[in-house]
């Protein structure tokens, strides 16, 4: 199994060499997604699959063990194959490939599932290109805004319509990739961490309960501008100072939040930007995007909250305009609590010890648990580093993500498939 | 006089209409610049005066009342005519236009000097284009240094060089414009104050005592990018907290000193960059600009010291890594003493208040000063805006100006004109 897997970890990252020091380029719609979405349906059919794609691009691999099944609810699994710029080889191929490799296992073992088994390989997960991200889970999902993504472009200026027809979908019909709810058992996501937790745990891998979807704040100060040399330091109104009060007060509440709760709160002043941002002009305008996770969406809006009320009081003491935006804010997506167990059990079964935890990150899991009962596994990968050409996770780790989806399917297909032979048996 | 002001204020900025809401954009070796120079020119015909265009394209109108004084050395006043972008009308304008009408009242009264008197319109003062200042009065000076200007290009590539060729000048020639220190007497030249002072003091005009020139550092510094929704609290290396607690550091210390010293010291962290500056990223670099000014030299020193101290100390603590490079570290220029004091007394005779002051920005005159004894006047300038299309000089502060030089070359040309006629009616 190693061997397959580091075979097809190369191929799905169109090289022959891993590690990649420039890292790993294939952004949303691009030819280099679609290239390793190529791969994806090659290793698929390889293994006796049938390869469907649907219209957002979204690859189904799908394994009908019977003429019946065909028209049967599936168990699925899957990740996406696109990456950040200069990202790593595991975020998101980690997932299609130990979902293709826990296929391969059980078909090695001569496994008849009771229940048709899908590999999905979605598209265009990651918001690198389009600040918009899961466009293929979304529309799968059903989620999907073609009027509101209209508007959107890279930085090129190209639309994310224009980009999906150069990729030969019909931009119209991506809406009709949605699935009905009758279509799917379940659906398991195998995801890389991007996190220490589980190492630091001394587990194999982790369980996920729920996704941290973000509160994102724009907070733009309005101070202003002035010749450094000339401007005495009493009669300032230095916009990135102020902003540097903030990020320092940001740090600071999370921090003292962490302290109190029951679960983990992150806020981060990511971006920055000042005006006019010359050597010889006090900054008048900076602009900071604030970042502000946590699985406990009540301790989110009290952080946000705190923010605001600071800007408040920095525009008095300061006499500067504050505007407070709220760009993004999505409730926590809590995942399917039988699957939950089910994961975090399966590990008994194959000798591997789980850690509950949640996701700090988005993933493809989180728009189709919005429709089917859904759960994520996270294997460990290097110091928690991700988007990053140093991006690691180890063969051992990978073939952990195999034993443990093989076993779940194993559970729930042949689980099903005993209870369906007693059934039919006995009627 | 105001309305002469007036007509010529609004032809040196190529304009009809001042206030201009745009504002000017004059950037150096531009045909904007070049137009300005050459209504400069027509003006200064207009008076009589001779013109000359020097090799760095500095223009010089001269008044030489006798035969003799064709090879006599000037008294000289002058400023620029280039801005910053969407800058305003009177940064450097207000100087050749106050020169000009101190010549033209001295006409209009028949006056006769005892030495050719030079109203100087220099080029390229802004550091707007190029990240250099003051090229043409290096160029007079002696100051200017080909080689290094050699590499240097705008924002679109083009060279220093292909600039001032298209401009109509040589480049390899440029330093033939440097004249001896015979040809000058004195240079004053007159400036808004982009400060609000004078004002503040309520005084009609600064006589300046010296140019506080800029240590400027780059502070870069190292943390660890990672993602904001997986990386907790106590995991981070970030490079902008690590960055907003500098800048903090940076101003508290020049607000202190400010309580210590005799002269103000001004300290700005005035460009920020971020890297990956994406919402879902921890900032893993940060990038600070600098810019400490002072004319006690000594002082600004400890500071920038303070400043690396504060580094060492933060790289300890937070354990990244923090390079401190200078970029600049410029002696503050102090004007001749002389000069400054008849600029200081002037006012008595023209009923004008003068404040004493240092000056926060460099101007043409600190490279005249290196070589012949100069003097800086400031004007005062609507809440002390400038480099702002909003930047603004009453017709009334214009004509102080006005007085104020044609008072000084009065006493100046006449004082040795009276001398002269004395001695040589005595020999």
């Amino acid at each position: 199994m190693k061997k397959w897997l580091d075979e097809n970890l190369k191929k799905l990252n169109l090289t022959d060499v891993i590690p990649h020091p420039e890292g790993f380029t294939r952004l949303s719609f691009t030819k280099e997604e679609w290239k390793s979405r190529e791969v994806f349906k090659e290793i698929a059919r390889a293994l006796g699959l049938l390869i469907r794609e649907d219209e957002a691009g979204n690859v189904i691999a799908r394994w009908n063990a019977t003429k019946e099944q065909e028209q049967a609810p599936a168990i699925a699994l899957g990740s996406h194959v696109d990456t950040v710029a200069s990202g790593g080889g595991y975020d998101g191929v980690a997932g299609v490939l130990c979902a293709l490799g826990a296929i391969k296992k059980l078909k090695d073992q001569d496994f008849k599932p009771a229940h048709p088994i899908e590999a999905i390989c979605f598209v265009s997960e990651e918001s690198a290109r389009f600040g918009v991200s899961t466009i293929g889970s979304k529309a799968m999902a059903g989620l999907l805004d073609l009027e509101a993504l209209k508007s959107v472009t890279d930085k090129n200026g190209v639309t994310v319509q224009e980009a999906v027809e150069s990729y030969g979908l019909r931009y119209e019909e991506m809406e009709k990739a949605a699935r009905t709810k009758e279509e799917l058992l379940s659906f398991v996501e195998l995801h890389i961490e991007q996190g220490v937790r589980v190492e630091d745990a001394g587990a194999d891998y982790g369980a996920v309960t729920a996704i941290a979807c973000p509160i994102r704040l724009v907070v733009e100060i309005e101070g202003k501008a002035g010749h450094t040399g000339t401007t005495p330091m009493d009669k300032r109104k230095d916009a990135f100072l102020i902003a540097s009060k903030l990020a320092l007060f940001i740090n600071e509440r999370a921090n003292y939040w962490n302290t109190q709760g029951e679960y983990p709160i992150v806020a981060t002043a990511s971006t920055v930007e000042v005006g006019p941002n010359v050597m010889n002009v006090i900054p008048g305008k900076a602009t900071l995007g604030v970042d502000i996770r946590s699985v406990d969406d009540q301790l989110k809006a009290t952080l946000a909250e705190e923010i605001r009320t600071q800007c408040q009081s920095l525009m008095e003491q300061e006499h500067v305009i504050i505007r407070v935006n709220t760009l993004v804010n999505n409730r926590s997506i809590h995942l399917d609590p039988v699957v939950y167990q089910d994961l975090a059990n399966i590990g008994d079964k194959v000798g591997l010890t789980c850690l509950t935890l949640e996701s700090g990150a988005g993933h493809d899991v989180m728009n189709m648990q919005t429709k089917w009962p859904s759960g994520l596994i996270f294997i460990r990968c290097r110091d928690g580093l991700s988007h990053h050409p140093d991006e690691y996770a180890s063969l051992e780790d990978l073939e952990k993500g195999v034993n443990l989806l093989s076993a779940y399917l194993d559970k729930k297909a042949g689980e099903q498939y005993e209870h369906t032979l007693r059934g039919s048996g006995t009627s």
